[in-house]
């Protein structure tokens, strides 16, 4: 049984302990008597495989994971500077105390955490070499940084966090000293963190920039941008490449095309190459050979950094400018630990670049087991977030009806841009593997590779979130729309997204989109109006055209093959008649003027509920109607200002509309970034729900103790 | 004497010679009697350097480059397909007449064409080779499309617009069938010719596939993007690098930090090694060793590929996927011809890419001195998009006010991205080296950076084209504004551009920008409000905020310094008050709103005008007075809907001043692209001038009769 007391255990969750599983017993008993010994246990846990397969075979997987794992070691490191003492043994013993605290996390998230998982060594590595918060350490992406979050005073919040509400801890890294930039969407942090290094050269300090960059991000076209921008300024900055093996395919040539560009197959082969696995005999030779009288581990990294290993992969970041050091083991501390030292020490090198080789796939296979258990036994309260047996997704309603569309036009393809398919887009990429083309981090490239598909006489999809849009824009305006070629853009993620919060919710898309002169852009509020929509867009072939649909579930409950018959452009479509009222949905918004109706209904309001299907082209007669036969119009979106009611307010001004007595309201996005939260929560937050619109209109209908009652 | 009959010149100049200067009578003489020779003058036309300074020794400039230069060959060429037959030497030819014909023009337009200059025999190379209309041709930038234009049938259109409007020659590249995707920002053709090439074998075709990049363009991250794609798709098109030597420092060790980017630091390198000099002689020996029995070319073509040039520049080109061949020296045509010929030849070998080197100093010096020439002796119809001593353009006054800050507060840096920089802005680079970071074509990066700049406690001016801030849409939100950093984005070329047309003008800013939660969102209506923005921007330092200003002239004509003093956020001014009408000006477009004021009083109409200053926040008090004392109130903005007339009409609405008498009427760019024009005629295409706003206002006064008059 667990001996440690409860102090220890600061999160509440106590020593409890079943003691079903020996080997759980054996940490406990192992670990306490002397932190300096490596435990005996140590080669299975710092084997993920191991790990992996005992974790899966326990019975009580729920249950286990539920608890607090013992972890000695990592319960008295408070911050970074706790680690600064530790040998290399008990910097592994961290790792995999760590690794233990983050697996026993995993089945409690939706999203994994095998990027973090992944680079666990590393992270200690880092915080163990370099001095945080004076060193600034940049991360490129959240997911991999739950190790650094534990080892910088936010192991209570991740803790917390997972087990409340069953969100993934998307914690604002702005808000913590050791965090002096926000993980974005990924690629940013080369940028920012040469920004810092070019700030605190002309400030005259001298703390160290350390960006950790991924193999996903070297996808996008802004690392090239950063690196070689870097490599001009030549600042003294750390840029350490975390090359996983998950999204890499190690055998390119043999396999099917499932790595997404180039380079990460030339990564790939470096790390597959038998030099690399057999360089540590190698470089024990070498550095006996050139290595006496110097420092030992500068002869290594002079060794790394030489390409002793193979020169593939290196050129590419020296023809940048970056000094290339590598590739390192990521999963051995020692290794790390070196290297890192020596680039440390190093002063008025310029930019370097460590190249360190990190194994996911393993983690992910834990993961993906541990998940889909459960999601099994799961609750259903996030159900709408996830694509279930039980729940239909708007996502699985675009692939149904788009296969039905490309079934019957062989011109239709596909462009993906984004990180990770959707479940349901395989179904496409499977039935269709020549016309569907994932090129993953690159957006902009994306869009104008579909304006070149579009051109080359076929009938491009392009698939984006919209907050990802955001890195097109300019590409969708001037490879697409000012050129009138049609492309179909559809946006996804469109509105909140729930637990990702701001940082994946598509606020701006409809804003952004529907200024363009040339552009068609539609929102469905079913999915029955988006199969309609999918059948529009493969129809017109002579401009370019956009609908944005939300995560989570469709509206319906059956599971219905969709009709897909066109829709006539600009048309509307009135739902509902009433007379005092008049709401106008676009989009998912409609649904939750149905609701409104429904409780205004009750209150002996009479409703007229219409969905705009387009913001552009407007539907002029449905709107002029709407104004003739009602006093009040509520126009509602999930979609910042400047986007479906700002068209509306254009058109009714431009048309006399609004001079008369006609109460116009627009209700969108408030202005502010939405955090995360339950989905229900959120639209309470943005003041979207169905209980919202109600209370506006009674309001307006200067019923506003009613309105009051409403949102009590 | 020319002895060309007139119809050899269709464009109705005519032969009108002078006789003044011997080497050109040389020219129409010894070109007649036999095309296929080699003409005797024929060394000192392909060699820029001698042609320029024989050119600039003319007394008589201006009236030399008005006429008509004999160009037989040319003449004769009406489309591609007549370069298939001719011989080298005659392509070369070719080429010398072309060049002639482009520095007769040059002088004539606001932009040089010293990149269609070098460009000259690449492009002649590439049409004798391919078979353009059915092989795509796609250009990276317009700037070295014209000699492509001459051969593609819009000689006498380039003629043509260049005499009568004094504008460059953007011809709309889409509506040319040689011409399959319109050169946009540059840095997408890559990118468009891989979803052509994609789709070309979906289709089971076989054109060919050509895109040309420049040294330039790889600043850009897309190219990376389209790059490393192309590589994994494995689709077979042919990459050309127009590498000039004009953007390129060879010596940069040596020299001051002029390269902007540490891959156009490589590339130079190449270009100026020993190895590249001397490559005709080695090439030689080489074939002779190891070319026995095969095709001369293929030979050579294997030597380039093979890196015997020297391998740095090629492995990073390869390591994203395309098989690197060069450098190939492109004002040889032999060369070129040879390259591309086995390139074109080649079948199944995936994206390949042509390293092409060219010179653009030559034709550089000799551009600007025209120019300068040409300036001094030009016309004032487009002064106010020239920065000449008579015009104060914005520019001016946002350098004088920033470096006024500068000078005040050390933490000041600028950070620029975009090609080219304003010549003021050399000012503030002069006296602030170290505080300035010109990122070129790389706008994601340069705000990330700037982003990290601030985070390092520095304050910095991220100035960008209104245009290409959409590159960068992305990295505004959540590098900067969701993260609210202060970072503040001086967005030029705000609005309508001229001769730039919709290429380069700035329509969607307003909306794109002020969507954003924390940005704080202003535009000056002249150079007094533009230093006040300035100082406004360097004094905020807890959130993002921009303003915009348009290219071209200041409102003021005195030469006086800016005051700059902050103002108070979303603080509004009243400019003149009046009682019928309320005009709420955005940015520049104040000076309309004053200019429709004056045509009104005119009229007995008694109009207040007012300068917004901010769209965010907007001045609420100063709204609800102006809605209260007026029955009507017109907003007017250079930007499109979405912006702010839009965020006006939100509050009005939301405030319940929309819900009585008041009419409100947006005047904002109209729904389309506004093509290049003079910039009064942009204006009147648009429906911004003060006689639009004016006739708006009478028209709502119910006086239609007199908006009509006003309108003639």
């Amino acid at each position: 049984m667990g001996t440690a007391p409860a102090t220890q255990y600061p999160h509440g969750i106590g020593g409890h302990f079943h003691g079903k599983f020996a080997y759980r017993a054996d940490v406990s008993s192992s670990i306490f008597p002397s932190r300096l010994e490596i435990p005996k246990y140590k080669s299975q846990f710092s084997n993920p495989k191991i790990l992996a397969n005992r974790t899966y075979a326990l019975p009580d997987c729920d249950g286990f994971f539920g608890e607090k794992v013992p972890t000695p070691l990592l319960d008295v490191v408070e911050s970074p500077i706790h680690l600064k003492n530790l040998s290399i043994k008990e910097l592994r013993q961290l790792a995999d105390e760590i690794r233990l605290e983050l697996s026993s996390i995993i089945p409690k998230t939706q999203k994994s955490i095998k990027s973090s998982l992944a680079a666990v060594e590393l992270t200690v590595a880092i915080h163990h070499v370099f001095q945080a918060p004076v060193d600034k350490i940049l991360w490129d992406s959240v997911e991999q940084t739950h190790a650094h979050k534990i080892l910088t005073g936010r192991r209570s919040c991740l803790n917390s966090l997972t087990k409340t509400s069953n969100l993934p801890s998307f914690a604002s890294q702005s808000e913590n000293e050791y965090d002096p930039f926000g993980a974005g969407h990924g690629c940013s942090s080369i940028s920012a963190g040469l920004g810092m290094a070019a700030a605190r050269d002309i400030k005259g300090k001298r703390e160290r920039v350390v960006t950790v960059i991924n193999n996903d991000t070297t996808m996008a076209g802004q690392v090239y941008e950063a690196m070689s921008n870097a490599g001009y300024l030549d600042c003294n900055m750390v840029v350490i490449l975390n090359d996983s093996r998950h999204s890499l395919h190690p055998k390119i040539e043999e396999g099917p095309k499932t790595s997404i560009n180039m380079l990460s197959s030339t990564l790939s082969k470096i790390q597959s190459s038998k030099s690399f696995r057999t360089f540590r005999e190698v470089a024990k030779g070498v550095t006996k050979r050139i290595g006496r009288g110097m420092h030992e581990w500068a002869a290594k990294v002079d060794e790394y950094a030489r390409g002793m290993i193979g020169p593939q992969g290196s050129t590419l970041f020296e023809e940048l400018g970056l000094y290339y050091i590598g590739p390192v083991d990521g999963h051995n501390i020692e290794d790390l630990v070196g290297v890192l030292q020596e680039v440390a020490s190093l002063d008025s090198t310029g930019p370097v670049l460590v190249h360190v080789i990190t194994e996911e796939n393993e983690a992910s296979n834990i993961d993906q087991k541990k998940t889909q258990g459960m999601q099994q036994e799961g609750s259903t309260s996030s159900c709408s977030f996830l694509s279930t047996d039980h729940c239909r997704t708007y996502s699985d309603c675009f692939v149904e009806a788009l296969l039905m569309e490309a079934v019957r036009d062989k011109d239709i393809v596909v462009v993906h841009a984004g990180m990770g398919l959707e479940p349901s887009l395989h179904l496409y990429q499977e039935r269709f593997p020549d016309k569907f083309f994932d090129v993953g981090m690159a957006e902009q490239h994306a869009v104008t590779f579909a304006a070149g598909l579009s051109r080359g006489g076929l009938k491009p999809f392009c698939i984006i979130p919209s907050t990802f849009l955001q890195r097109a824009y300019d590409q969708v305006v001037h490879d697409v729309d000012r050129q009138m070629i049609p492309v179909r853009f559809v946006v996804t993620g469109a509105g909140l997204v729930g637990s990702d919060g701001p940082l994946q919710s598509g606020a701006f898309d409809i804003t952004f989109m529907s200024c363009l002169p040339n552009m068609i852009v539609m929102a469905p509020s079913s999915e029955e109006e988006l199969a309609r929509m999918v059948a529009t867009a493969a129809q017109i072939d002579d401009q370019p055209i956009c609908f944005r649909y939300p995560r989570g579930a469709v509206v319906g409950t059956e599971c219905y093959f969709p009709s897909g018959i066109p829709l006539q452009i600009g048309e509307g479509k009135l739902l509902i008649e009433g007379k005092d009222v008049a709401l106008l949905g676009y989009g998912a918004m409609v649904q939750n003027c149905l609701k409104a109706q429904i409780l205004l209904s009750k209150l002996g309001v009479d409703v007229t509920v219409a969905d705009a299907r387009f913001c552009k082209p407007l539907d002029i007669e449905l709107l002029r109607k709407l104004c003739e036969n009602h006093d009040i119009l509520i126009t509602v979106e999930e979609g910042s200002i400047g986007g479906f009611g700002s068209h509306v307010a254009q058109f009714l001004a431009l048309d006399g509309l609004l001079d008369g007595r006609l109460k116009w309201r627009p209700i969108v996005l408030p202005d502010k970034y939405i955090e995360q939260a339950l989905p229900g929560e959120q639209l309470e937050d943005a003041g979207l729900t169905g209980h919202h619109i109600a209370a506006t209109a009674l309001t307006l209908l200067g019923r506003n103790r009613e309105a009051l009652q409403l949102m009590r």
